[in-house]
C-alpha cells in the first residue's frame, strides 16, 4: 500500500488550511533534501525543538526523559491518538494542521483539570510518501500549537508506518497539589457554563468536506460570506484550547466539575453527568452560536443547536458551578475577557439528561457525539 | 481494507506463542460477545486493570490522570511506539505477545535508567477484524509483561484504525532525586560488560518466520533440539526486561553509563559512544552467546557473533563500568545471581567502535542495527 501525500504547499490540493496558514503567518519546514533515517530525524528535532527547561535533567537523546519535579504539584498526564482516515483526512489537513490540532486535543484536556501543560512526547508512525517536509511541518505544527503554553518537547518514538499517519502525543502538566478540577464533583443545582461558542468546527469540517465543484458553482440557493466561512474553517483547523480559562477556575475553586468538549456537548455532559452521578437540563435557547455558526446553519439549512449539541472538537470548557458563585463567576469573567455562558442546570441522576426548547416542556436530549466501534 | 486476525487461540495459527502461553499458565481473556465501542471498552479496560495505588489521585476515566509525586525523586518517562508489519507480524506473534512485548520494550528503557517504573497509558489503534477478544489478550498481556513491577494503568486512548495495530505506550517510573543512569558518562579505561545472553531474540525470530514446509521437512540437513528452539523463541516472544540490575547499578552507583539492547548491540553500542563522546573496543570471543544461540548458528550456518552483534530485542544492559569497580561488580553480580559479562573496553573517540577477533587485531564494527527509513 503505497499512496502519496500532498505537497505542504499546494494550494490547489488544501486551500484553505494554506490560506489560513499564511494569514497567520506561521513557519513552514525547509525541505530536507537527504534520505531521512530513524536517527537523523531524531537528531534534527532535537535540534529544533529541544531546549534547556528549568526541572528538566535529560529530554531527547537517552532511554527516557528525567524530570525533576516541583514541589507540593500534582502530575496530570494525558495521551491522545491520532489516526489517518479516522481523525483527520490529509486531504482537508495538511501534516501541519494535524500536528496544531494533536496539540489542542492534548492542550484542551488539561485544561478541563485546570493545569498547566509543561513536557511533551511525540510517537510518530509516518507512512511511505510522506516526506523529510512532511514531518517537520507535522512538528511545526504542533509546536505553534504549544506556543505560549511553555511546553518542552522532550520524548517520543518513530516508527516507519504500512498504514497512514499515526500520531500518538503525551503531555504531562502540573497544578498545586490538591488542586484540579474533575469530572466528579457536580452537584443537584449547579449552574451548567461552557466558555465560548459551539458548533463552529462541525460547521467549519464541513466546509472543508464540501465537493470542490459544489463549492464553485454558481447555481448555489444558500450564501454564507466569505469572512463567517473563513471565521468557521480556522476555528476547525485552528482551535484554542482552554487553559487560562481552566487555570483560573481550578485557582479560584470556582468550579465544582469540569470537562473539554472534544466529543461534543452531549456525549461530554453525558460523561460528566455519570461520573457525578447526577443528571441535567439544558436551555436550547441558552446555547452560545456564534453568528458565522448562525449564518452557516441557515444557508445549509441545518439546525444551529444540533450542530452546538453534536459537534465535536469545538474544544471549549464545560463546567458546573454552584448557585452560590453564579455572580462571582461572570463578574470575573467578563473583567478577565473570557466568554462562559450559562446553559442548564445540574438535575437528580433519575432526571437524565433533557433539553428544553423554547418555550417548551424539556425532553431527553439525544446523545449523538461520535465514538469509535471497534467490532 | 479489510482483514481477518488470526484468533487469539488457533494453535495452527500460531502455534508457538500459544504452547509459550500454556506453559506459562497466563490467563486467557474471555470474548466479550457484544459489539464493543470505545466508552464500553475504556469502562471494561477500568473494571478490569483499574486500580488505587498509593499517590494515584485519579486513573482512567477523566481528562487526564493526576498523580502525587513522592517527596525527593526524579520522574522518567518513555515512549514507545510497536506497528503491526514493521515491529511485529500478527501471523508470528498474537496479540497477547504483542501486548507483553510492548510492555518489555518500555520497561527495558526505564530499566537502562535503573528507575522503577509506575504508571503505564496505552494509546490502541484497532483495525478492523480485531475482535474485543483481540484486544483484552493485547491488554492481558501487556499488564503479565508488568507483572512483578507494579505497574498501575492508569490511562490511555483508543481509536478504530484504517491500517493495521498500533500500539503506543508511555511508561513513566521514578528513582531517587540525582540518582540515575545515563548513556553519557562512560570515560576512557571504563570496563563495558552487558547483562545475559545475545542474539537469542534475532534466532527465534528467525526461526518463527522459517517457512512451516521448511520446518516440517525430513531432508533438513542441519538439527535443532526442540528445547533449543524453544528456548529461543521464548526470548523473542517472552522476553524479561533488567529492571533489578538497571536499580542495583544505579543504587549503588557501580555504572558510568548505561543503555538497553532493544536495537542490537552494534547500534546501541554507538549511541552510548555517542553520547559519552568516545570510542570502543569489543572482544568478540568475550560475547555471551547461549548453548542454544551457538546451536542455532551451527544448525543454519551463521556466524553467532553477528547474530551477538545485529540482533535486536534482546532486552540486555549495556554498560560501563570504572576500572576500580571491576571486581566489586563481579562480585555482587554472582552474589545476586545476575549474569553480567565484560566484553570491552572503552576507547578514545577517535579510535571509533572496533571489534577484536580470536587472536586478531582490532578492525572497524559494522553498525548494522535497525533503522526506520522514512524518505
Amino acid at each position: 500500500m503505497h499512496r502519496s501525500y500532498p505537497p505542504c504547499s499546494d494550494e490547489s490540493q488544501i486551500l484553505a488550511s494554506i490560506t489560513l496558514r499564511t494569514s497567520l503567518e506561521q513557519p513552514v519546514a525547509k525541505q530536507t533534501e537527504q534520505p531521512l533515517t530513524e536517527f537523523s530525524l531524531i537528531r534534527a528535532i532535537a535540534r529544533r525543538f529541544g531546549r534547556d527547561a528549568r526541572r528538566l535533567i535529560k529530554g531527547i537523546g537517552d532511554d527516557a526523559a528525567v524530570i525533576t519535579p516541583p514541589p507540593s504539584v500534582w502530575w496530570h498526564v494525558t495521551t491522545d491518538l491520532l489516526t489517518e482516515g479516522v481523525h483527520f483526512d490529509l486531504t482537508t489537513a495538511d501534516p501541519y494542521t494535524v500536528g496544531y490540532r494533536a496539540a489542542i486535543a492534548n492542550l484542551s484536556d488539561l485544561a478541563a483539570m485546570g493545569a498547566t501543560p509543561r513536557y511533551l512526547f511525540v510517537a510518530l508512525a509516518i507512512p511511505r510518501g510522506f516526506t523529510s517536509q512532511h514531518i517537520f511541518s507535522l512538528y511545526d505544527g504542533l509546536m505553534e500549537g504549544c506556543r505560549n503554553h511553555r511546553v518542552v518537547l522532550i520524548g517520543g518514538d518513530t516508527s516507519v508506518s504500512r498504514g497512514g499517519l499515526f500520531v500518538s502525543i503525551t503531555l504531562m502538566g502540573t497544578s498545586a497539589a490538591g488542586q484540579a478540577l474533575f469530572r466528579h464533583g457536580a452537584t443537584i443545582g449547579d449552574h451548567i457554563y461552557v466558555t465560548g461558542t459551539l458548533g463552529d468546527s462541525q460547521a467549519g469540517l464541513q466546509l472543508l468536506n464540501e465537493p470542490r465543484s459544489f463549492r464553485a458553482t454558481s447555481q448555489r440557493k444558500w450564501s454564507l460570506s466569505a469572512k463567517d466561512r473563513q471565521f468557521l474553517i480556522k476555528r476547525h483547523l485552528r482551535p484554542s484550547a482552554r487553559l487560562r480559562e481552566g487555570q483560573w477556575l481550578n485557582g479560584k475553586n470556582l468550579a465544582t466539575a469540569a470537562i473539554d468538549l472534544s466529543d461534543g456537548l452531549s456525549g461530554d455532559l453525558q460523561h460528566l453527568c455519570e461520573e457525578s452521578g447526577v443528571g441535567a437540563e439544558i436551555d436550547s435557547g441558552a446555547l452560545p452560536i456564534s453568528a458565522a455558526c448562525r449564518a452557516y446553519a441557515a444557508a445549509y439549512g441545518v439546525s444551529p443547536v444540533d450542530l452546538a449539541l453534536k459537534g465535536g472538537e469545538d474544544y471549549e470548557l464545560l463546567f458546573t458551578v454552584s448557585p452560590s458563585q453564579q455572580t462571582t463567576i461572570e463578574r470575573q469573567a467578563r473583567r478577565r475577557g473570557f466568554q462562559v455562558t450559562r446553559i442548564g442546570v445540574i438535575r437528580p441522576r433519575q432526571f437524565g439528561i433533557q433539553i428544553t426548547q423554547a418555550s417548551g416542556f424539556p425532553r431527553p436530549m439525544p446523545i449523538t457525539s461520535y465514538e469509535h466501534r471497534f467490532s
